[in-house]
């Protein structure tokens, strides 16, 4: 995808201020192609090369830059040029830039904006982040119902280049409120006289603009739209969201999920834009949370140092026990985690979960059961002190087994017990189930070896 | 998004075998929107309700169900039934479904076909999984160079009914070779009389057939575009793939990301539909894995049994040690992972990414070494024997402390190796990061200890 003129040469091209061939370089390019090859640039280059562009070509190709550096390159802008990159920006791209503008910098060009610019401006930041509204673009075309074919394209030919799309025209009545959806497929295959009204669905999908973004990218990608309207709580149309965005919702929300499912709290930026201090302090945070849990297994192993003091050989399987329960939990929590996200399974299919659950633990706990039977058979005669070997490997095995069955069943219920009482099963991050495991293994790997060692220490 | 008319209510219709009712209820709604509602019925029942639909409604609702019940349903149909079907559905839908079907059933259907539908479906199922030509459809819409925009328009009037999208036409020369193309925007922008080939853009990505899906999503992601034109080596036109494609390509790399990290090797279907062998082969084998990588603990353990038989005590803390340097690496694993899956950080970056986890996992192990600390401070007088609070506390927090630190380098940089290697960095699963973090703590934590209680058992 790299263009064969590399990075370094177009470095020397703006050091030498030559604007000719910078103009003829960038001209052919996709806006995001030219982003990309930006991407690696200094904000002082960027700004150069864009101002050799026009207005609406600088808009495209900042749109498609890295945020980190349109805001530095927002930063080092005159008044009036930011105000102007403002204005040819598309309306949600312009609506997130200037949520990340300093105060006095939005202040400073506010003024130069037109009136219904700052309105729609105002109107697309102050939703909260997450919500249908707050992705969402107000860049879209209406039609009024009574209209002709003909002059519904005639319209759409006019006002064509100021919006995103024109594939799904907006039928709205006098009050702007939505009554049918009208595709530009639909009006170019209907004969040229026939009214909107007759040509538009009026059966569609639409999300209401506080609705979860997640659920909107969902509706979206059910029914594979283009894009779909949002409306207010009376109808009324105030944009929409176009499959690109919910391409990102996606992206973003896999991200999030991920991230949980590691224990880390969800992140705002990318990796290397967040902050040290809020990195340090979103991982601080989870890390003492589960390291607190653990302090349960302290007291789980003291209720037993008996145990383990009169046969130390019982020490050396410990982690290799309490392991083979978390990975087996971390393997069904990850499946049903990600079953719930994607609508697989759903909180009401417990049971046939559990009874799944129990049947491929029992079988899971046999596979491994019988590795840890071969490998406490092979415990050195200098570590077994008073225990016969058999006895030994019998508990290993047992405990093995047992704690894959229990680990399994905690990591396959937690998720959707979090879902039923309505909290994100990603939440119940895999290292959560590990530290549960964790104090459930030593229990039972104990409670097996007091009942199959009793007697013999 | 369910319907009012609830499903009892549905299949009441159809034990009455009321065909005026299900008519009427279906005909007004979206196919997604029929599907959802007969995706909860018996594939006999949605035979039936699929029988009173005309050709291409039903086509359309057959296609949003879900694979499983598509194929019960096929399996239920009239050889010349299920021709017609086929025959109605979109291409790549067809395509997949064919390639379900057992053998004797495609040699029962294709002898019904028109040859230019077989030949399309021979095509389109001959691309491996995971390619572009596996999810791409024939549906396109292509336009030779030389017409006018108007002529364009009229064409795509005529054959729109047929095509996928017509928003974007395929420009192609008369060996089929992809030469330009026009959105159906510019089209209807463009002054009636002006020709094609000085209206369509010269500049435009493109996806080799054999190209990894993954790479044509992320092209058609970063051009924000509605479609991307798939093309043999000789830039010959074969095929398109769409938005909503793309989007079931994002969602299944992030599912398979997601199972990786949590140690399940990738499943083909989804979790109920996954057979228990399937499942129970991809879990043992990662679990097996896991577990033998784990006897390492044995070894390790079993080399400081001096120093945990004259101080039990520091049995007690082990697996509170050993889970926060794996907790610890699981978040930097997912952290590095997520980033390098996302293009955030790159294999080059590993300086920079190494400097900042080394000063993460100072802070996150003097943070929880100080929770370690108090924990170990408060440790009962009857386990202490013969230790000083003082000294095992200090082994408490000095070995948490180490072993975070190890930890989490460990989870930031193996990611990073294997992606150097080629090897896919979500393999190294969290599970993984753990078991090698567990070895390295228990060394490091009796390490510690007996650096700091030399002398005093």
């Amino acid at each position: 995808m790299r263009h064969p003129l590399l990075v370094p040469d177009l470095r020397e091209l703006i050091q030498e201020r030559d604007e000719h061939a910078l103009r003829e370089f960038f001209a052919p390019h996709h806006p995001a192609a030219s982003a990309e090859l930006l991407d690696d640039l200094e904000p002082d280059e960027v700004l150069f090369v864009l101002g050799l562009l026009n207005g609406r070509a600088r808009a495209e190709v900042f749109s498609y830059l890295e945020p980190p550096l349109q805001d530095g390159v927002a930063s080092r802008m005159e008044r009036n040029q930011l105000a102007a990159l403002v204005s040819a920006m598309s309306h949600d791209e312009r609506a997130d830039l200037v949520t990340r503008l300093p105060e006095e910098r939005t202040e400073q060009i506010f003024p130069l904006l037109a009136q219904a610019e700052r309105e729609d401006i105002r109107r697309l930041t102050a939703y909260r982040a997450g919500t249908a509204g707050a992705v969402m673009t107000s860049d879209y075309a209406t039609l009024p119902a009574e209209i002709t074919a003909a002059a519904a394209i005639e319209r759409l030919r006019r006002e064509a280049p100021d919006r995103e799309t024109i594939y799904y025209c907006y039928v709205v009545d006098d009050q702007r409120r939505l009554v049918g959806i009208a595709s530009l497929k639909d009006l170019i295959l209907a004969p040229p006289a026939r009214r909107v009204v007759d040509i538009m669905q009026t059966e569609f999908v639409s999300s209401q603009v506080d609705e979860d973004q997640e659920q909107t990218a969902q509706k979206l990608m059910e029914y594979d739209l283009l894009a779909l309207p949002i409306v207010d709580s009376d109808n009324h149309m105030v944009g929409i969201v176009t499959h690109d965005d919910v391409l990102d919702v996606v992206v973003e929300e896999a991200t999030e999920d991920v991230h949980r499912m590691g224990g880390v709290g969800p992140l705002e930026n990318s990796y290397l834009e967040t902050s040290f201090v809020t990195m340090w302090s979103k991982r601080a945070m989870w890390l003492s949370i589960l390291f607190v849990g653990e302090f349960l297994t302290f007291s789980a192993l003291a209720s037993y140092e008996d145990a383990f003091r009169a046969v130390p050989a019982l020490v050396l399987f410990i982690p290799l026990i309490i392991s083979a329960g978390g990975n087996c939990g971390s393997q069904s929590a990850t499946l049903i985690t990600r079953a719930l996200a994607l609508g697989e399974v759903r909180p009401s299919d417990w049971f046939r979960i559990v009874w799944h659950e129990t049947r491929m633990g029992l079988l899971l706990g046999v596979t491994l059961g019988i590795l840890g039977l071969l490998r406490a058979l092979m415990t050195p005669e200098d570590k077994l002190l008073n225990v016969p070997l058999a006895r030994l490997s019998a508990v290993v095995a047992i405990g093995v087994g047992v704690v894959v069955v229990c680990g399994n069943l905690i990591g396959a219920t937690l998720p959707l017990l979090l879902k039923r009482l309505g909290l994100d099963p990603a939440l119940m991050s895999n290292p959560f189930v590990a530290s549960l495991v964790d104090v459930t293994g030593i229990i039972t790997y104990f409670a097996v070896a007091e009942l199959v060692l009793s007697g013999s220490y």
